[in-house]
């Protein structure tokens, strides 16, 4: 199996469980095992028994952190010192930010000279050189492979890894253990590689029992349109207020596993991820993101049968700006 | 030992202890264990090593169930199925109304003509019935216990009752379960009932070890007051932001209770109420009321030595309405 930094090869399902199974012991006092929130007013909206894996808890504010420790934490010794990198101004910029940070070791983040300072000052809170790039085209990825190969750094993928997506998929087996099986599982959808993990764990620990539907912004339906076309869709990078789920496409990988493990895709507005945004910060008093409720916005607004079920959802993050926050739930 | 709607004895210690025991029994499986954050920002920003007891994640959305649980559902029987009435517009309200609910009983709740939308909305979401008073003066306990004698209802106080107060204990003892023995715990004061049961269950579950800090709002610092005087002082109704906490005075059980197990009393501006509000809504993800971040505030102001201590904070409650808090923190 291939490490970060080489070419990829599309893995077993064997092989997928057992880099699931060494993931759950990596990341086990480590990462946060984050709670799990009910509420009897959102089991009544919906005539469900919802649980809410609330990963805007997790360390660095989004699950981002599983995958970015389990696959930074297993790089040989010698590689690892010499550091990594990085291209994202979300929240995997923290993740691999904070991993190198806890592991002592360098990181270097490649951000556009337009990201917001919070997530600027967050990044280089945990320690990391920032390195700006003028966000045209596709310099990012370049200016990094540059850099990585200049310093002897390793390049770590926002989604496009196996130990990334076990990493991931970490946070439903956590839900599966802490309530039990589900009847179904909704998770947001952007690289997919949350999906992919969580999709995976469903499979090894519900079995045929749990239906998984991955939930995007309509804006950005490309993961939609290549689960039902049956082979990957690119499209141009969309404008949704879902910034962890702007990806134009989905990998080989993501997709291999998506086809796989997943049973059904949909899409929501973004104007039902402000309704559920209020829902989840007003009633249940946590923070979330845009790309957080993808899936309790699918749930809410009836994009999926879940009357009678047990349902599992992962908020996958609440990193948001709180300015930016008021301003869509001023106009909800 | 006294009923709620009956005179009240001040209790012993050995009496408050056997309380918090069946306290803790009675709440097990009701109110949600809430989780312990933590944060290495945090611990950094103190020099401490800091927990906060996520009080804001307890249904109806503050540690008040646990007290109104408690009470109700000790009464007898026959009193019980008459039903409850209490006087409040804040998070007293919704316990109350969200007890009765669970245990099938009537439910009669006071407030003010001018209680926000959201807050009325709730109580009634509950199945409680909501009847106005005219915010005069002290109308309303006049009217509530007009109504309790008319329709055979029991008051709930909002902290004046042993049981209440064992109630509110149960936050701190399932903190220290959780986490090990506190050197300092941070607890909001207004009427005194939190502070009392958890310096109790401090002094039970920790000893001589751990000191236990009340923290009020500078505009409303009455506890403090008393507690230096060595008497109950009364201040016209404070004007903060810290709604929770407009009490103007504490009552003779909830003082003995302070004046026995309560180490020091601290008060901070609304100003530093809205730094820590910022704090845990951006970097930990909770939405917090200011009166819930009073311990933190004094924590993050320097108003109390934390330095390389355990650090125990209960984060009250988490009901405010969004667009109020996005104006406060728009002018932090």
């Amino acid at each position: 199996m291939s490490e970060p930094g080489a070419a990829l090869a599309l893995p077993t399902d064997a092989e997928m469980a057992a880099r699931l199974t060494d993931a759950r012991r990596r990341v086990a006092g480590v990462v946060h095992r984050t709670p799990v929130a009910t509420s009897q007013t959102l089991d009544r909206l919906t005539g469900a028994r919802v649980f809410l894996k609330c990963e805007n808890l997790q360390r660095a504010g989004a699950f981002k952190f599983r995958g970015a420790w389990n696959t930074i934490s297993r790089l040989p010794d010698a590689q690892r010192k010499r550091g990594v990198i990085a291209y994202s101004s979300g929240n995997h910029a923290q993740a691999v930010a904070l991993t190198a940070q806890l592991l002592g070791i360098p990181a270097v983040i490649v951000m556009p000279s337009t990201a917001p300072a919070p997530k600027l000052a967050a990044t280089r809170g945990y320690g990391a050189e920032v390195v700006f790039y003028d966000r045209v085209g596709e310099e990012r990825e370049a200016l990094a492979a540059r850099l990585a190969l200049e310093r002897g750094l390793t390049l770590i993928p926002p989604f496009d890894h196996p130990d990334i997506i076990a990493g991931q998929g970490t946070a439903a087996a956590e839900l599966f253990e802490d309530t039990g099986p589900m009847d179904l599982l909704l998770v947001p959808v952007g690289g997919g590689g949350l999906i992919s993990g969580c999709s995976l764990a469903a499979d090894l620990m519900c079995g045929e029992r749990c239906r998984v539907v991955g939930v995007e912004p309509a804006a950005g339906d490309d993961a939609c349109r290549s689960f039902a076309a049956g082979r990957i869709v690119r499209i141009a990078p969309p404008e949704t207020i879902a910034d962890g789920a702007r990806t134009p496409s989905l990998s080989p990988l993501t997709f291999d596993m998506i086809r796989r493990h997943v049973d059904d895709m949909t899409s929501v507005p973004d104007a039902e991820l402000v309704k559920a945004m209020r829902f989840v910060w007003e009633r249940m008093k946590l923070v979330v993101e845009p790309t957080g409720v993808l899936g309790l916005a699918a749930l809410l607004a009836g994009r999926v049968e879940a009357r009678g079920q047990r349902v599992g959802v992962i908020l996958s993050g609440g990193n948001v700006e709180l300015e930016r926050a008021a301003g869509w739930l001023a106009g909800a």
